[in-house]
């Protein structure tokens, strides 16, 4: 298992030479997936399995926390006949500055699961680990078949129809994980197992 | 398939001697299934999939509208320490009137997906069946593996813990289906087209 | 204070001579008024002060429950840009075997609060009330001044703008009340206060 | 008005000798306010009305994303019989890291409504200061007469009752603001715009 940034040393950051090799222990886990992939699922039982008290924090949060002028504008999120989701440029300097924050928040202590959708891809992950410098994190793939996906999607009811199926495989393009998981046949407390036998 | 009262002849309700043979259509949709098997799911897909329109109404839905008075004291409903649910007499007063209406609802034209948690097996779906006399009832059986619907029951966090493993077996004792379906390893929309066929 | 209908003498329900002067008592509260004019606060207040237990059913829960064929294509229910609401032939249809199961569920012996929105002012007094024959109803109107029902509008945030405004002063027009009660600077607990004393 | 702290000269930051007068403008507003005291509802109107994007963040929405393990065992929050709240270690700890992330969105530019409840009076305004340190935030009492607020608790009833009669004056205790509403007689959308003048 590797951990953020994937191409570092894990012996960097166990072994502090003259003094004593200390604990390290996993301060983020990142579950990246597309819309009715299982993440919040997973989340939740993640929360409730793992020993140390995790809280979890996602893109749908600072989407549900827009103010109407970025909803209804189209200058923060916007979605699309098909189920696409339109970024504007006020969503982009929100999401940096709640970025920051989240990180802040995890050097600070706080254990934090944090559930998006990487629609960029690898894009996406690389300014997501530019935000986590320095936190030890996980990096898990939530996978799960298109049409399962869209299957669930309408059994949610919830969720603008389309997004499902356009975010399956887009999401985890050149996208690089510790772990990955597929709710497709596994239930999420089985995945929330796996990715917890990685959680240090 | 046979329809309520199972034991019924079809050609009963189907053929009118003198006159003409008129079109038999479903009018009730009873999903009975424990704690996290799947009947929400499975209800949003029918409606979603189903050429006429249905609405859903279920027990929840009555749970959700009784007053305080009922909730606090217990002479309503109660939940037990290891999820068990406890009804009590002013419970079983409102439902027969709740359930009274849902079937006067469908005979005044609305197609309703009930969704129901027999909690008294056998003697619940005869209680259910005595109301909806007269309609054209498809009883369907939610099942779902008990460990699996406890894990669901820990993935959707906002359940009674315990629920779902309690009531996985119990609920189906003795009851009669027109058709099974089983969410352990079937999605909620395979489930929902599988009775959408015994649909008529 | 009369109640349904309203022109009736309430000495014909309470009077049987020959035999003895029995107990009559309400079974259903109707609250009429517009969006965010305070219904469901006062709804819940009834509930948690009125000493029977209340159950409460409403238009919106109707609504809710509509399939994705009756709001995606304009034939169930559908909103204007300006707030208006928009209702097509599915709707009327539902609508109708919705109310005659809610009559039928307090003719069983459930008190009910029905939270209405009388688009149609007094036609849909009139339809109501055809409906919940022989039933001692409470007819209650919930008044709200339109500027301060937009304004709520925009503190709640999750309704259609523009609702409120529109609604507020339309769906009382030649509508006959028990009791009015205006929320514009009444708390709703008040507000239910009034009314509970027009319970019998 | 003065703004973070209160005791600092305002000029000192908006007289720049030598360079130039530069633009102060509003980073942080603090909702302070007892549990129904009318904090969300203005929240949502302030994210209305303000000319620029701001999204709100507040002591609940880390209740909420508690794990089982903080909010079943009373380590994190619980809630007494007549409405008080109990925090645990576990809650302090989680806090201070939550608070010290949502600082840092604010000084990474998102604008943040913090929606808070002072349980512990000045010592909290002074512990949330000094997380917010060298950020321009408007400090705001948010009053609602006990009685009203526990009125507009049973009418919500989606709240542990007791609190807001517990809350509604000692949350106030010591605390120091730059400007006051009252929410007993003044809607929302009008507190907002009082609160809105002072936003710069």
């Amino acid at each position: 298992m590797t951990r953020s940034p994937p191409t570092a040393c894990p012996q960097d950051r166990t072994y502090d030479p003259g003094r004593r090799v200390h604990q390290v222990s996993t301060q983020v886990i990142v579950l990246n997936g597309g819309s009715s992939s299982g993440k919040s699922g997973i989340s939740r039982c993640l929360k409730a399995i793992l020993p140390l008290p995790w809280i979890n924090l996602g893109v749908d949060d600072l989407i549900d926390r827009l103010p109407p002028s970025l909803t209804d504008s189209g200058s923060g999120v916007a979605f699309g006949q098909q189920g696409e989701v339109i970024l504007g440029d006020g969503w982009r300097e929100l999401e940096t500055a709640w970025t920051t924050g989240v990180a802040a928040m995890a050097r600070a202590g706080a254990r934090i699961i944090i559930d998006d959708v990487f629609l960029g891809g690898r894009t996406d992950q690389e300014r997501l680990r530019a935000h986590l410098k320095g936190l030890d994190v996980l990096w898990v793939g939530v996978r799960c078949d298109s049409v399962t996906a869209a299957a669930r999607e309408i059994a949610r009811g919830d969720r603008v129809p389309g997004m499902a199926a356009i975010q399956a495989e887009t999401v985890h393009t050149g996208v690089v994980y510790d772990v990955e998981v597929d709710t497709t046949r596994t239930e999420s407390l089985d995945c929330a197992r796996t990715i917890a036998k990685h959680v240090s």
